[in-house]
């Protein structure tokens, strides 16, 4: 396995009235993860010139423990399946300061879509090779 | 069953590059939602003088359409499961102009805490006969 | 003067790590009423098929009253000075619980822009007029 | 002059359904550069710790051309003037690909206040020194 870790800092306007991050910024959190695992700027080139597009159908999070301001959250993006139309990415949020404790983890599917006609297209190669790249890889047990 | 129904308008920076709806942002419909099962104000009492708080534990959410700006979206909420230190809630998303057709369909599991410890505490009576009432009732095959 | 009143509850997600709104966020109740001041679903129509939008291009506020969770704003928008190409709103606000005290008050200046060029246009007769209906009133002093 | 420059890159959630950065997000990356201005994890540890906060008290912002999403923002923050009980920050936007265009440009003033009070007190000495460092230098003109 080989996650792309991205740092998110947890931001004074990030909290909500319990003093924990507002549970709808970790998806934002995974967003920013996502855009950032492309490498800079590519995945607004990949939108507006391939005008391919990745939007969430299918969302599964666990929370098992909260983000407080000044967290550094630690995020690590794979990919838990790869389709041809459709991919699935798991996000695992730690903090910087207790690496062992997992505080959230998701499993995003995103479809792959033109972004003019919203309808699945095949993921185009290059995107394919970058995902393959952060591809879990099953335990293999050798008896 | 009996759904609480709650309307929210679309707003002009609730979207993305995509030109939809932001989909972070559809768990903060679901959270104004939430908050407004209880009545106005209400839930801001509980917080803050029963201080029994209800962070999300786990979310599931399929996105089958996306909204845009100027929808409204009317969210269904009702109960899934009722447990003693927990609950479990259904939000349904559809829009004013075309309800027949769900856009999207999320399960969230809530805690029910003590906002100081963050520990599980029973739902107290008063809020299980709120959650009681929104209930989904089960078929009921007579053979 | 005929201000146009918008009531916009505080959400648990709007506070920040000090307890009361996150001062961006009330820009964003500032562009809600906004919003609703055209009538529902009118400034999505004049933004998509009129092709005129409003950006703010100067920006004024005095914060003088915290909100916090659970507090009910009243926003009083009226608009200060309505010129060819660009109009100046005032935004009041205040809480229904206390609507003696001015918690926030800004002047927001806006272009009349083409969506597509982003170039400033006169304002089209029939927003003149409704901006027209929310004017402030100089006093007149008869001497 | 001696201003901290912070760079934001802008994200796929930030703009709004012109496709250019939803303005009161600008006000958020303010305050995100404010936040790094005072060191990793300081403004929180100031906040908790010795208790003291800095709300914005006024607001002035002039924009002058739209971020987009992919702009990277370069933010350059300075100290305008620095009162006993309250301080004046410049923010400054640039982009990375035309450091040559100001996009944005703000002062706002903060009170410096008793987190729990939130009554106005002295800057500590030890912040007075950091506002100090990034004070800007009045043109000093030799006739």
């Amino acid at each position: 396995m080989s996650a792309f870790r991205f740092e998110k800092t947890v931001r004074f306007g990030d909290v909500d009235h319990a003093g924990i991050v507002y549970y709808p910024h970790f998806f934002h959190y995974f967003h920013v993860a996502f855009e950032e695992l492309f490498g800079a700027g590519a995945y607004q080139r990949i939108l507006d010139e391939q005008k391919i597009g990745f939007p969430a159908v299918h969302v599964e999070c666990d929370f098992s423990r909260p983000l407080r301001y000044g967290d550094r959250a630690l995020i690590d993006v794979s990919v838990v399946r790869l389709g041809d139309k459709s991919a699935t990415f798991r996000y695992v949020v730690r903090t910087v300061d207790n690496e062992d404790v997992v505080c959230a983890q998701a499993k995003i599917t995103c479809a792959v879509v033109d972004m003019q006609t919203f309808s699945a297209v095949s993921t185009p190669a290059a995107l394919r090779r970058l995902f393959d790249s952060f591809k879990e890889v099953e335990a293999v047990v050798d008896v």
